[in-house]
């Protein structure tokens, strides 16, 4: 089976595998109308920041072809480029489909959504280079097709690792609170034929302890410019038993993760969530609503504890300031900013 | 509040919380009968070992009380005896009743609770003299009065510190996949009027590198002859975590914990639970039947990663070896043999 599309043109339609409904079922919807768009982006039908752009320039091509008059159209576009406000990539990729040559807003989305292709493919195989020939790959939360419209991040790396050897078993932390690696990466491994095994978080460290993980993949949300990575909480705690048992930690992430403003990663400010994510759990009551949380939604893991960071232009390794410098010199293989490949 | 007495003789009758209903509801029952003893044990209303054994002694003695033939009676107490046929303590206990002086079964029923308690007081009190007097102390899973019948042996030291300075905040793993952390641990600490905050497991790693935890505190469900440490799953990355930012961690288990029988951790047979615990939650299916999960019970720390192993003798301190064949040489303040203090 081939990956999953999260988001696809389909004629007179931008379709999209609703993902509020996985695992339980695999279900597409086609958006035929603005208003639709705009609620599935809403409603976290689609997610992933990447995802979500790709899917807002799809909307953007929609609306012009069901939408005559200029008025209309363009405050179409505007629902669509703040339906999430905090999507930074949702805004730029609707803002550069307008800017589009020749007004051909289909051929930009497509442009987009190719570009994120290439961007996870190069991150794919650079990342497969250095991936163990065999035995068990761990990573946290989903950082697949799902939340990238392309191939994915960290995940396309173990399929692709997977690929060239046959011999490797993925190890797919659950990721609470929201369950992203429980409910949406091993239904991907699943259907891309990848051998894959969950755990719940907290039997990562003794996974790593017995020897059966020669490397850890992950995703990132945010990267300072030293290295220090922000991404799903549960990665630090991972990374520091890794260093512990000497098994290498990979962040796999496109050059638009990094931001070049920040010059550590105690500078990255970490959004508090929703407590009932964690007093909640599948929608029974399991602590109390005036029980206190504290529900960080990200962490921060130092660059010292990082083997490599795989990019599209390769796998940059420590320290990473003059690495990352260099990439930022590069010219761009996709988009300027990506904000977060999260679920949310 | 005072602490939550699990189980009790209520003149007439074993009294107990049904923990199956927590934390939503605190429904306390009344056994008048053996059957009624039988049940809540089998259908885990009373769940934790050291707690079973003492449910399980007073179950004897009130089946003394409703059935004057004998035959009968000892027929009760054997099936009061093998309830739960995996928890050692029960059929010791029920054993120990039986054996009583003058057959005053009440007597020994309440013998049994109150060694207990006298256990997990000296564990409270050697462990709240190493706490920190201010901050914040990380617990794993529910090591409270829930599970032991007593005042419990890790909360009871959390409990305890508070109430030397009311300067401690508990932080609480919500201990997946069966939440006892969040479930349990929370309830209790709420009773006990002690500040508490509740954390995905995955969350440790980041509050401890945040400087916010002045201690980790955790129970055990078997320590063998060199002090390494069979526990929830999760306890390990804690450890290692703990480590890398200086945080101390201790050990809070009774002498009935130690297996003398074993020399090492990697002898402990880790028990595998049902993969279902991980693929559904709260009634909900998050991942396919068909997906594979390692599901281990506990895993086990190494001793150097320990600082301290708090029994009711007093804090042990590394290397372990000699400190705890010195307690293996005291006279017992209680029970033989506690096999475990898990939820189930």
């Amino acid at each position: 089976m081939s990956e999953l599309q999260s988001v696809w043109w389909d004629g007179d339609a931008v379709a999209y595998i609703d993902q509020r409904h996985l695992p339980e079922e695999l279900r597409s919807e086609r958006a035929r109308e603005v208003k639709q768009v705009v609620n599935a982006i809403a409603s976290l039908a689609v997610r992933g920041a990447p995802c979500i752009g790709i899917f807002g320039a799809y909307g953007v091509a929609l609306a012009r072809r069901v939408l005559a008059d200029d008025a209309e159209f363009y405050a179409a576009a505007e629902a669509i480029r703040t339906a999430r406000p905090t999507a930074v990539n949702l805004a730029w990729a609707v803002d550069r489909v307008l800017a589009a040559p020749d007004e051909d807003y289909l051929a930009e989305a497509m442009t987009i959504h190719e570009e994120q292709r290439i961007v996870d493919r190069a991150i794919a195989e650079h990342g497969a280079a250095v991936m163990p020939r065999s035995g068990g790959i761990l990573t946290h939360c989903n950082t697949g097709g799902l939340a990238t419209g392309g191939e994915g991040t960290a995940l396309a790396v173990i399929i692709a690792a997977y690929r060239r050897s046959g011999c490797i078993r993925a190890y797919i932390d659950e990721t609470r609170p929201l369950l992203q690696g429980a409910r949406l990466t091993t239904f991907e491994l699943a259907r891309a034929g990848v051998p894959a095994t969950l755990i719940v978080d907290a039997a990562a460290a003794t996974l790593l302890s017995r020897g059966e993980i020669g490397s850890v993949v992950v995703g990132a949300d945010r990267i300072s410019s030293n290295g220090d990575v922000a991404n799903k909480i549960g990665t630090l705690g991972i990374a520091i038993s890794a260093a512990h048992y000497g098994v290498p930690f990979y962040v796999a992430a496109p050059r638009s993760t990094i931001d070049f403003t920040l010059e550590r990663g105690e500078q990255i400010v970490v959004e508090q969530r929703d407590p009932e994510e964690v007093r909640r759990i599948g929608g029974r009551r399991i602590a109390s609503l005036l029980q206190p949380v504290f529900n960080p939604a990200f962490d921060v893991t130092p660059n010292r504890l990082i083997t490599g960071i795989i990019t599209e232009y390769g796998v940059l390794r420590g320290p990473f300031e003059q690495a990352l410098d260099d990439v930022r010199r590069r010219p761009s293989l996709s988009s300027p900013r990506v904000e977060s490949a999260g679920i949310l």
